[in-house]
């Protein structure tokens, strides 16, 4: 059976990960026949926000033990994925991975990629195996391969109604050696040479039928490049 | 369109609503073609659990605003659902159904239910419009109808592997006036008269897969009852 790493943010669209991608995900890799390990940075999140009001709240909290709940407890540091241990890696989106895994949400692509993250991502490709990128992912996976790869990636179209701006965070993964290509949330990204997938979700206006469709597509799209 | 409202009760298996359950609900209910609004008691959680060690955290977090998490945002308090409005009600589980919603967890049957929750629930089961219960939910269901209704409800089987007590659980829905039966995870238990309908999900040993397929079993047949 083939093992897929899920990279979490913690839980929550506004400062973690997208709960209903990553769900998803998870119900997509048992689905197509594989197994799923998930996996989260052990540090603090950048700040927590109240998703009632959009606010940041006076609290801390850690990105391992929020992604837990998605995980049902079972999460790792992600300081302890192993490369020769699973066979392709998948990101989903939310702010989480904008604010935990990269900073693009404050600092675009001039921010700092989390040290750990950035090993995993250039190990897997280094390695030949598949990485997929849902919503924001795709920002963590350019900025990890940078220059290195020019790969062909999306983070949405600029065709379809988007709440956020596709085209300036499409120009940012150009400044680092990134493609990007548009797809609406009905499609994905496939470079098969470099072997990522990617799909925008909710990044583009969507219902929740919608993403489920999409992140499918996407884990469907990944497992066949194993 | 007919409207769903869905009962959360936070965030998290652990002290909140079982998130692959809540979210497989709403993916359920839009796919059957309903809508769905999200509600959740605006009060603490009984208590805060670091998902990762299963241990109690010094720390306090409101129901409402980790509710959000899983809605996007969009989640109203309990005491602002009418009855009026909406064609049904379902409650995911989660051990958050049996620490903020009533008392189970810690009290078993002899807990407090959260007045709100039970006013709601009184007020469908008597203008004749269905509810729904997933995992611990039927629960909540149970203590809020009392004897006033006989109503058949499931949280398991003894007959298949779990990691909870059934039996026990079933006792003391029995002891509120309900009649539970024995149902796997591959099964429904759907009262016509009453318009119940009730699912084991993550009572028993179960997959991803398992649960996103009892739960849409589970919201087919409260759909059908509409």
């Amino acid at each position: 059976m083939k093992k897929i790493a899920v990279l979490l943010a913690g839980s929550g669209v506004y400062d973690g990960s997208e709960i209903h991608e990553a769900v998803f995900a998870l119900l997509s890799i048992e689905r197509a026949g594989a197994s799923y390990q998930c996996f989260a940075p052990d540090k603090d999140q950048l700040h927590v926000i109240d998703h009632t009001t959009g606010e940041a709240a006076p609290e801390k909290r850690n990105v391992l033990v929020e992604s837990a709940r998605i995980a049902r407890g079972n999460v790792k540091p992600v300081s302890a994925l192993s490369v020769e241990a699973f066979d392709a890696l998948l990101i989903p989106g939310g702010f989480g991975a904008a604010k935990n895994l990269n900073q693009w949400a404050i600092k675009g692509p001039a921010g700092e990629l989390d040290p750990q993250v950035k090993r995993a991502i250039v190990e897997f490709h280094a390695a030949g195996k598949p990485l997929c990128g849902l919503c924001m992912g795709p920002t963590v996976i350019a900025q990890a391969l940078g220059d290195a790869a020019s790969v062909e990636l999306t983070v949405g179209t600029t065709e379809e109604p988007s709440p956020y701006d596709i085209a300036g965070i499409h120009a940012g993964m150009q400044s680092l050696g990134a493609r990007p290509i548009l797809r609406t949330v009905r499609q994905v990204a496939v470079d098969r040479e470099h072997k990522v997938v990617t799909a925008p979700c909710y990044m583009m206006e969507a219902t929740i039928v919608d993403v489920h469709d999409n992140v499918q597509q996407a884990v469907n799209a990944l497992v066949a490049l194993l």
